[in-house]
Parts: C-alpha cells; sequence; structure tokens
C-alpha cells in the first residue's frame, strides 16, 4: 500500500424508479425478497436523483456517512449488509498516476467516507432510498473495482432497498423474484433500455406536502401479515399482468401500457386498505385526479392524448408527498458517473 | 266483489339495515342473487325507516306510486318483478266490516296506490332502497293476505334491491347467496333477534354532504366485470367471515365483531379501489376516523370503548352523504304495521 496521505475517490449519480407493475410485500424481511416480480420505470437523473461520493483513505478510523450534509448512522443490517457484500467482492486497485495500491485482503481493514446527496425530498413518497442504496453501491462497486455486471450488483442493492435493485439500470425495468433461498437469483433485468420509449412523459402531481404516515417497510409488513388479498394479487394476478406489461412495452402499446399501470396502482392501494390497520396513501385530491384522468380518457379515443394523463394517473398515486408540482420528462439514463459534490 | 266505491289499505314501516359482512357482487342481475352471503343489523326504524302504505281500489285504473310525495314510474322491472311475484301469490281478502270481499283471481285485475316515505334522505348510502323494497313487499303481502312467511318474502323483497331482504328482520340478519338457478333460496334469516344484543349501539358520522358518484348498482356491476380480487374475496374470504361473525354476535363477542365489521369494510372499498375505473366511497374525513377509531382501539384495552368506535368507525365507511351528524342507538323491530301517513 502506498503512502498513509492519500484519498481514493468515485462520484457516481442514480436516478430514481418508478414501478408500474408495483411492488408490495416481502417474502423475506432480512434479504428482501418480494412476493412477485415487478417492473419498473427509471427517471431522468436530470430530474430525480442521488450523487453519491465515497472515498477510501487509510486516515479513515471508521466507516462514516453523510445524507444530505448530515452525518447518519451506519449501524442498521440495511447498510452493514450492503457493505459486507461489496467488500467480499472487492478486487485489486492500482492508480498508478497517484502511486496507489490497494490489494483485494486491504478492502477489509480500510474504512470508507459516504457523503450523499438527493435533489428532491427524502422520504417523501419518492422512492428516495431505491436512488440512495442504489447509488451507494455502484459507487462502491467502481471504488472497489467489482467484477459483477449491473444485474449482480442489483442483487447486493436490493439488501439495502428492495426498489433500489431497478435503479441500476435505465429505461423499462423488471425486478424477478427469484426462487432461492439466498436470493441470489432476485434481481434486476433492463427490459429496454431509455431509447426505446422516449416520447413517454411522465408529469408527477403533488398532492399534499405531508409526510406519508406508513413507511414502506411497515406498511408492506403489515400488508403481508394481515390483507387477505396480497397473496392473491401476488400469485394470480401479477405474474398474468407482468407478461402482458413487457408485451405492451415491446410493442410501444401505449393503451395496455395504460390500462395496466392505473389498474396495477389501484390494486396496491387495495391491498393497503384491506391491511389492518388499513393503510391510506392517496387522499381526495389523488382521487379527484384519477377521476379527471378516467373521464379524459373515456372523452378522447386517441392513445396520443391519453398517455399524457393517463402516465399521471400512474403516478398520482405514488406521489403524494412533495411541496411543488414538477414536471419529468422520462426517462433515461442508469447509473453514471459523475461528479459535482463534495464531502461536508 | 262488493260496491265499486271501497278502498281497502295497508300501512307498515320497515327499517334500514346495514352490513357488518359485505354484499359487493351478484352474480345474476335480474333476480338480484349475490355472489357471497352477507350478514346485517338492522336499525331501529325510530330512527331510520321507510313508511309505506298500500291501497287497492276497483276505482284505481293503473298502478300508481308516490316517493317522499312525489309521483315516481312504476314501469322498472325491479318494481315489476316485486309487483308480479306478489300478485302471484295474494289470496282471498274478506272485510265483513266494509263489506269488501276480493277474490284470489281479482288481484290480477285490480290496481294499487303506493305512498312511501323515508324518514331520511334518499340515495344518500343509507340504504333507502332496503327500507323502501322491504316495505313495500312487506305492506303489499299484508294486503294480498299473502301467506309466506318472512324469509319467503325476503326473497321477493330481493328482487327489489339485494339488501332489501334483510330488511325484513330486526337484529343480525344473514342473506344466504342461495345456489337455486332460479333465486329461491337467495333468502334472509335471522340470526338473533332485536334483544340479544341491545347495549350495541351505532354511530353515524356523516363525513360529506355530496350525493354517491357511483350507485351500487352500477358500481357492483363494473366491480364484477373487471376486479381481480373480487371473485378471491368471494370465494375464499367471506364464507370464513360469516361463520367467525355468527360467532361473534352468538357470544357477544364484541372485540371479534369489531375487527371483523372493520376488515370486512376495508376489504369492501379495497374491492371498489380495485374496480375499473376505480369507485371512491371513502373520503379524507373517513380516513381520518378511521384512524382515530384505531389508534384509540390499540391504546385502550377494553372492549366496552372499542365497542363504541369500531362500531363507529364500520358504520363511517358507509355513511358519507348526509348533511347531518346524528347518533343511532341500535337496534331493533323488524317490519311492524303502523299507520300515519296519508295520500297525496
Amino acid at each position: 500500500m502506498a503512502a498513509e496521505k492519500w484519498v481514493l475517490m468515485v462520484t457516481a449519480q442514480t436516478p430514481t424508479n418508478i414501478a408500474v407493475i408495483k411492488y408490495w410485500g416481502k417474502r423475506d424481511e432480512t434479504l428482501i425478497l418480494p412476493v412477485n416480480d415487478s417492473i419498473s420505470v427509471t427517471l431522468d437523473p436530470d430530474h430525480l436523483c442521488t450523487t453519491t461520493t465515497v472515498a477510501v483513505s487509510p486516515s479513515f478510523d471508521q466507516d462514516r456517512m453523510w445524507l444530505n450534509g448530515k452525518e447518519i448512522s451506519l449501524g442498521g443490517g440495511r447498510y452493514q449488509n450492503c457493505l459486507k457484500e461489496i467488500r467480499s467482492r472487492a478486487c485489486d486497485v492500482e492508480d498508478t498516476e497517484k502511486g496507489i495500491k490497494i490489494e483485494k485482503k486491504d478492502w477489509q481493514k480500510l474504512h470508507l467516507h459516504i457523503a450523499s446527496f438527493n435533489n428532491f425530498p427524502t422520504a417523501a413518497g419518492l422512492a428516495s432510498s431505491a436512488a440512495g442504496f442504489a447509488c451507494l453501491v455502484f459507487s462502491l462497486a467502481k471504488l472497489m473495482n467489482l467484477k459483477e455486471n449491473q444485474s449482480q450488483l442489483s442483487a447486493i442493492a436490493r439488501q439495502g432497498s428492495g426498489s433500489a435493485c431497478r435503479s441500476l439500470f435505465g429505461g423499462f425495468v423488471k425486478w424477478i423474484l427469484g426462487k432461492e433461498g439466498n436470493g441470489s437469483d432476485s434481481l434486476a433485468v433492463q427490459l429496454v433500455d431509455e431509447e426505446h420509449w422516449n416520447d413517454l412523459v411522465i408529469i408527477i402531481a403533488v398532492v399534499s406536502s405531508r409526510q406519508k404516515e406508513t413507511s414502506s417497510t411497515t406498511g408492506m409488513r403489515e400488508s403481508v401479515e394481515t390483507s387477505l388479498l396480497l397473496q392473491h394479487r401476488a400469485k394470480e394476478v401479477v405474474p398474468k399482468r407482468i407478461v402482458q406489461m413487457e408485451e405492451a412495452i415491446q410493442n410501444h402499446d401505449f393503451s395496455s401500457f395504460a390500462q395496466l399501470t392505473c389498474a396495477d396502482s389501484n390494486q396496491f392501494h387495495a391491498v393497503c386498505l384491506d391491511t389492518s390497520p388499513p393503510i391510506f396513501y392517496m387522499n381526495d385530491t389523488s382521487h379527484r385526479i384519477i377521476s379527471y384522468v378516467e373521464r379524459w380518457n373515456r372523452s378522447v379515443g386517441s392513445p396520443q392524448v391519453c398517455s399524457f394523463f393517463a402516465a399521471l394517473s400512474g403516478r398520482c398515486y405514488e406521489f403524494c408527498d412533495l411541496k411543488h408540482i414538477f414536471v419529468l420528462s422520462i426517462l433515461s439514463a442508469s447509473a453514471r458517473e459523475n461528479s459535482y459534490i463534495s464531502f461536508p
């Protein structure tokens, strides 16, 4: 190893993603294995993304992390699992210019500093943990020279936050639920890239500025334990919808895409309502928007116009906790390297 | 038959009822046959009821009906089915005092005048059609001297409005879905009478003064056609809940009763949400009340206190369209004869 003064850094940027066939319910809480496949669309990182810089130095005496400039604990199982998985796959790294050489075995002793920023509100229903864990895993994988491909990395990100596995790719992404008990085949694959359907637009309409009352983790657990509809949805409904959705995406069939997206979003909220105590992620404004979209779609025959609003309706179910209304033009870019933030 | 000037009248009063295990979805639209059993509690007719006077006279030249003082058409299939079923079962009637004698066969030619009043808003989510058709069938059965018992009459009332069959009894009532294609075994039976659980109180909290946007008839049809959860609910969930609910009622087990009532109400609304287009019968105020009730129930161990509020929560899901908040003390009285209204 080189002199003790060096710092090696990598910065990456990862977008958030929104499910069009929903992930709701885990079959394994620790490994974060879902009860059904899901499909998402990755947003443009210019609009919603996490930027993370990871650094390693022999002068660091412990792992530390800052989120939006504030130090947070890395003690939680989810962070620890991700760090452990990545360290165990770390490889030799050499920076001849800086005269740094790190051997595979050194990574077990070296400590990390991690700084992460979201360009959108955290815990506001915008999947900040998805973007966050995807970016953490991706940047650490770059830093530690992992040989794994994006899908293999997605299985690590999944252990931080389930939907994070889908943020490792752009375009439309499927999270395959997998069969293995250890979760090794529960990972994300890209269905089509961000160029495939580039006239699709997503609007985020903000219907409340309040934080959601039930976290996804708690909500999912209670749904799995108490909803008598969840398993039926997971086993009987979703598998067919996944096939139909893949077909709709491949064929640019907006009409089917919109119908499936709305139906699946509504069913996810139905399962939340069937949970005890019931979970409400929609409010009167969401209901009104959905009704407007339904009426609009019925009155206009053209998928060109439907498209805009049905996509809106799909989103509105999700994004209910921000302060401003803004428009996202979908969708591009998988995780990519970048550098514009610095450590606090 | 006697002189042509006579008029024979009967007046009856019938309460409305509220399902604690919900009826949502028909397997036969014309006969009004449900996809699952349901259980309801009949309200005190002193609070919510329909009062109907039926009259027959040789001087009437057509069947006519007034609802809340305004003439309405009897041309609809539901009224026609009820009138046909009752006329076909009519028997000889003799009023020696008035010197009136009507023979069985005369009923096919004699015309009826019907006047009906609700002491609560019509089409406001308070099951006015349940009370209305139950009262119509009951008063006509008295007028025409039918020999059928209440359960057999309930199968006729069912053809006017499904839930009407449950208003022929007081206390807790089960509507058995039945197996026969002609609907003859789809009828109501009393589980326990109004004395059985007389310390149970129902509160109706009014959360909106607007009429509901989707009628039950339309909503049910769309749920049956589009919800992928409805059949699972009807076939797998409800049958078990019916058994548990009957047990809870028999044992005055308020804790189970409250849990089942809330869970089934939520699941009914979940199926509505899973319908395309989705149906919303709850609003933000309903959500808040449910959340308060949930928190109250969790913080207090005593079923005595729970009782009051969990019953409230069950009701709030239903009663969302009235102008005032009022409190109903449950629950008594099957259909009973009375006379306090007169024809317009």
